[in-house]
């Protein structure tokens, strides 16, 4: 008997004890994800019954929270992101507009879903599998309530692959994705884990749900890593040669033809310098002026996006990082919005 | 125009805008409120099913998480607590035997129910007024799933005023309450708030919840905490006196005649160097020791209990006061299931 | 009553405690005062005779504290700042050299005449307006003394407003003011307040004090911090638009036709990432070397300058931003003195 | 040429530079001292002035900041202390209300006279042997100013010889003293310096300014902290004993035949568990109750007292030991205010 | 291929390559592991032949660093310790002297021998029995230099059942071993290594190494450790009843009959209050000064000891639980020499 | 007697005492540099057999460490860096392939032989100047053991120049060096002190072991600094002129004619939100991506190298700097390696 259980987030896995029937979980199972996609579409009703109301608003970024971190090679403190994201964005020692002026307290700007409740799903012997599909509900459900527009707080990298698929699927076909990362993210099965952090990418590449995939900042990268790239046609764009490419980069046109643009952004992309509370501290990155003219500067269409792996767990003592991610988060409602 | 949001949780304060129904308003309100406590059902429905197929439990301690933390006077950390509690329950670097020999993986030694969506629900406008009833409704339906007893994670303190009414509500009359404490939090109205955190058991005395309230750890306390001390007949038990008080309180007999006894645990009463992570640092007050002699040789039929006030946001770097707090919830699982 | 002091510096507000004549009061207030500036005065007097035994020094930069964070609108920890910065000035872990080659250790570049105490006056209960003409005429005590010039360490950015006004009031006539900041501080009167820390910049372009107003570095600022920009005819440079502009603010020419040059540095001009202290994290922000090229390019005499807004409380353990701070301090003293 | 300052608190060291002659030199501190002086009584009268006029105080505490650090073997940080002390004493997460009652909002209870100036003086060069007389005159100045009682916040250990020298000196005869600290402080003259932390003891024996010094706390001592001990007839209770001397030392009777009682608190009598935040962590000592128990029960009109040795270099992050010095200040301001 | 390595202290894992013959490789290791053991000799030479110039010890303690963190479950920091004990020991905040007068400055008192070079072996490919040996072998060397007997500092507590073993054998029989720890550390084969840090104490009791083992502060235990201690005649003392015990522990007289004492203090003995810096925060713990009366009184002659499982990357940032480990490894020195 | 030791890390200093002859001093000191040079051989000399066995090798890095902080003017810390730069080379959360695409668990491109004991060696009494060479004596053994090329791990700036002068006596002639640094370190004898980390450049200039000495990062420099560079003819760029310099810096083309090139990186030549963990904070530094920019592009034959400054002890509390100190490591290997 092991007495010693694995670091990281426990969830219960004693289900299949000998006296429990596998139909008795199953029912139970059910009727849990059932109640949690209840809560995300009541609050999601109306939320958009609300911005409604308030009228005039075309396109008007949701966030929804998925605090999931299992799926991580080495930490799994992205789980605890999205509560400190949004205690940053609102944080009184900022104010509430935008670089480019939008006010975030207007109710057309930004609203709010709440969080998946991933730990109860997954506590209740809910796999893997399954799990990434209530993901994708979730956003299916954001995006039934015109206009809001799914703006998704992580949780680890391994989520994007269930939005992004969601975000097509809802779409009725591909988008370009934008993709900040120091990884690519592109192993086929990351120590055997289909679903882990750093497969995510092979999952979106292997469906029909993107067409364009360019990657940006990336400065950890191994042969399969490039190898990866060259089968599934992405554009990656290293650090090595980024004053070579800033110009590009800082004069993107992505989306047209397709279903528009989807932009995540892994908070490593930037140096551990503007960003330390990464659970993989990769030297060499971007600045987060470099990040902002990039995305302040693209052209396109923006019908969701992702912000993760901000890791509160390794966050300084003042929170820098926190007010890092909710900055991102806050430029990306601005760049949704409309 | 206030640019500048007071410092805290974020939560929609827009509902009232002018072309927005109230009607409307109330009606989503009610279905995620409905929502929020189907979840909840489903998760101990689930639980109360895995116990009693295992067989044998007479009483199962059942966490519920009831992150909370804007009813504090001075800093919200609270409202983090109960994913961190969680994870240092189970946290590698100890195992998984209380200190008395009982194994927390047995599933009829401690189960969880998952979190009230707090956040959620505050920010749909609910008033504080309805979200006490709903963490009431939440601990009721918790009881509903025998043998389950809900051992509750803050959150702040105000808590233990609408956790205790609804175990007395449930049970059908008065519990014996041992609250452990740095303060003894029964201002009539604290800063005009009803529902304050330093006012919570001023509140569960003026119903007929409580019949002996015995106050422990108190070294922080005004003419009017001891007036209505006096007034609502509490026993206060101050560290002034403790040497001479220690041998009463660790022979404790309670709960006879009534339906049972309730432990209210806040962090705080231990002296800070025990516990850092906690809102009001007030040198002077018990060891670990101290609280566990104190619980281990009580007597009496735990019905329910709580465990309020760790702020993860004021703990050391390696999580200690994380690991205090999920031992106290550790020896009192203990105490309670059977 | 309320039990809970605000968060903050205490200062003594029973003065106006009945039996307590005003005249007595006001009497004592005012030996306190005079007897404060009696101090800075004895101490400039010193020093400006020290430098004047050296010989040969045009102006010297000279060192005046003023510990004062209660206009700050979200946090008061830059009132602890000016022994921190003074300590980092001569930590044994950086020579006594400037970038360009003057000796720190050389009296004739830098001297000090200490802290004006307003702690010690706030508490006798003396009110704003009075503070802010204390610290009014501490500067022009230093200014007295030939050849020194007043270096201001702050402090919040409230200060800058006295101090501008009173090296104009000295002169004779309006200056030309660089400033660099994450904030355009120029609300009209922030939460009521016309001394905030976020309306300085408004007080200042009121008066005759000012004829060009360079702000640097901005990326927090709402449609009213562009209104009144607009308003008082100052110069704006967003970060959005810095690649644009750096050729031009690399190579500035003030200060002719008027009474000279004014530098205001608040720190949170530089990204987080090389200032983490600061009381407003605001990422996308300068980098050191910015800073240090556009101020050392800079053409035009400088009669004065402070550095503001850091905030010990919120710096990494080893001080990184009290590093920070000092070294801009070091470099602007190069700047004055000749 | 050294161009690399020693660690510590930077003071000037070139006022001998050739041509700067010592007359001049010699004026300008003495007039430096002065102003400090006169800053000092002024409050003092002031606060003075305010108690009587409130009327029925017999003995009022008076806060006396000597942020003096210089004569600490190891660390300066004392240097940085008591403002850190006043905001602790101060901060809302605690009420104003001491452990028996008194309320430390009310002027007859407490004032403040602010802080000696000690960086100030120091840095115009002038010597210990003078600064101690500063100090000195500061104590008396409080004490002229009936019913105020010197309780100094300290800076180091060296502090308390001028202060109980003065405070004799003032009464017109010995006080017994009782002495908190892991350490004796009675060397001779410790590394060569009279006026080191670590032998202010060894001078207030030598005068005829106490008759009875009990040193409480001891667990860090020499063979020549024995013998001075034996010398001097100092009664010395080590922790090594501590459970056998504790029913002596919680029943103390002292003061009576003399001019009262002095107390002593070096922050580092606690086990550095209750107050990590000192120069000197010593393992084994007094808790936080231990020294409030000794402290509540000690029978003894108290004239003066200190509280030293808190180093907010090292404290915890979220400032405990601050907190913790400051209820030892809160408690000992109880016992001398009546 | 896993691309992502074992969190831990990297070793060279790749010495089977196929093109390398095990001659060589076995051949290389032994001349390591030779020059490794010869540097301890001649240091341990050194040393003696110093304190046997001095003249008149019976005994001296003589640290042995053994930086060894692999066989922890959990962290492999321990790995860092000696270094930072060293450190602390020496550490100019505390004087030179023990509690009760023994100066560790005088080399019969104290000397050290330096670390067993782990990393250095490991990295060469050794595996851990001939590593348990090595560590063995340094052990016995030390005690070659007669008055020398060793002290040793961990590392993590796999190490003392090599120490243990070495020491028995060397002297030629059993001993009586004190042990404080929160755990019992007596798992047959812990996650099936039998040299885990948790299996150590099974180990020694395996041997004819040990006649009686008390353990004291246990509060960490499943039944497997319950029935271990049954099995093995092992004495414990559980945290639960330690008011009760408290008077038989502090009185205790052991290893007559047998060839001495072993004392082997686990830091993680005392509260994590007193020693944050611990592998497994375990709340309920001894205080410092219970440690102390225990060793203190503690009647037998000690031949040898440990200090082991302070674990500097979990410490405080100013280092308190190096201070506790070091006043340990202080008190034990003196407890040892005579 | 004094009883406080300097701060710092220990050594031995009473050798001296009057009964030690110091024939048998010496020999006992023979004797362990000897062991602690043969630990190092036998080291070199496995890896050296081990590359061979493999094959194809041109050059392989090999980590030499130098634990040494004891010639640093401020901290001690380098002295710490070794191993924690080895954890963090093999650190989980990155993988194992340079930028570039070189497998660093290969170990024709990287091996270890270990850290030279300078604790050990210093703690027996041999002074500075024979400490000098038992680092050049282990650097030459190394470079013994084709195809080994030393990069060296400090430790302090002292150590570059015995092993400059190792490497250039080894290889028989003058190298090129390109040496990243805030600082010159080119003082006569700083502080006194010839083997100073200041002065080591002006000790490597002295002898013949180098051609061309180019200074990059350079920001803190005294006149002194700028006379001793021009005397001796080094190239100095500093950062006041890198965005001028910087075309000229990324095309580097050096060691043509000489023994080639070797690469000193002061870990503080990066701006310090770059890198925080080092003793000497210069803000205005080189980003990460510069010194990658200047390394990657620098054409020549890299026949040895050191990363030194690194400083745990200030490192932040998840060891960002240790990150960047092991980056730098990682790059610079696949540099060397061929």
């Amino acid at each position: 008997m092991s007495i010693i259980a694995r670091r990281g987030i426990h969830y219960m896995h004693k289900l299949n004890a000998p006296n429990v029937s596998s139909a008795m979980l199953e029912k139970g199972q059910n009727r849990v994800i059932d109640a949690s996609l209840t809560l995300i579409r009541e609050r999601a009703k109306l939320k958009g019954e609300l911005v409604r109301a308030l009228g005039g608003a075309v396109a008007t970024s949701s966030l929804l929270g998925v605090p999931l971190g299992h799926n991580s090679s080495f930490l799994q403190g992205p789980a605890f992101a999205p509560p400190r994201i949004r205690e940053a964005i609102w944080c009184g020692s900022t104010n509430s507009t935008t670089e480019e002026g939008k006010d975030l307290h207007d109710a057309r700007v930004l609203t709010d879903v709440g969080d998946v409740p991933i730990q109860e799903i997954r506590d209740c012997g809910v796999d893997d599998h399954r799990l990434m599909n209530v993901i994708g509900e979730a956003v299916k459900i954001v995006m039934e309530e015109d206009p809001l527009r799914p703006l998704v707080l992580g949780g680890d990298h391994s989520i994007s692959f269930p939005v992004i698929r969601a975000v097509s699927e809802k779409l009725g076909g591909p988008v370009d994705v934008l993709h900040l990362d120091a990884h690519p993210d592109n192993y086929d099965a990351f120590e055997g884990n289909i679903y882990s952090h750093a497969s995510s990418f092979a999952r979106v590449m292997e469906g029909d749900y993107v067409r364009r995939l360019l990657q940006v900042g990336i400065r950890s990268i191994t042969t399969e890593g490039r190898e990866q790239a060259k089968k599934f046609g992405v554009e990656q764009y290293e650090m090595r040669t980024f004053s070579r490419d800033r110009h590009f980069l800082e004069n993107l046109k992505l989306g047209e033809g397709v279903k528009g643009v989807y932009i995540s952004i892994d908070v490593d992309c930037l140096d551990p310098a503007f960003a330390p509370g990464v659970s993989h501290i990769e030297p060499g990155g971007l600045s987060f002026r470099d990040v902002l003219n990039i995305l302040h500067n693209l052209q396109g269409d923006v019908v969701a996006g992702d912000v993760v792996e901000f890791n509160p767990q390794r966050d300084t003592v003042d929170g820098m990082t926190a007010m890092v991610a909710a900055k991102l988060v806050r430029e990306m409602t601005a760049k949704i919005s409309k």
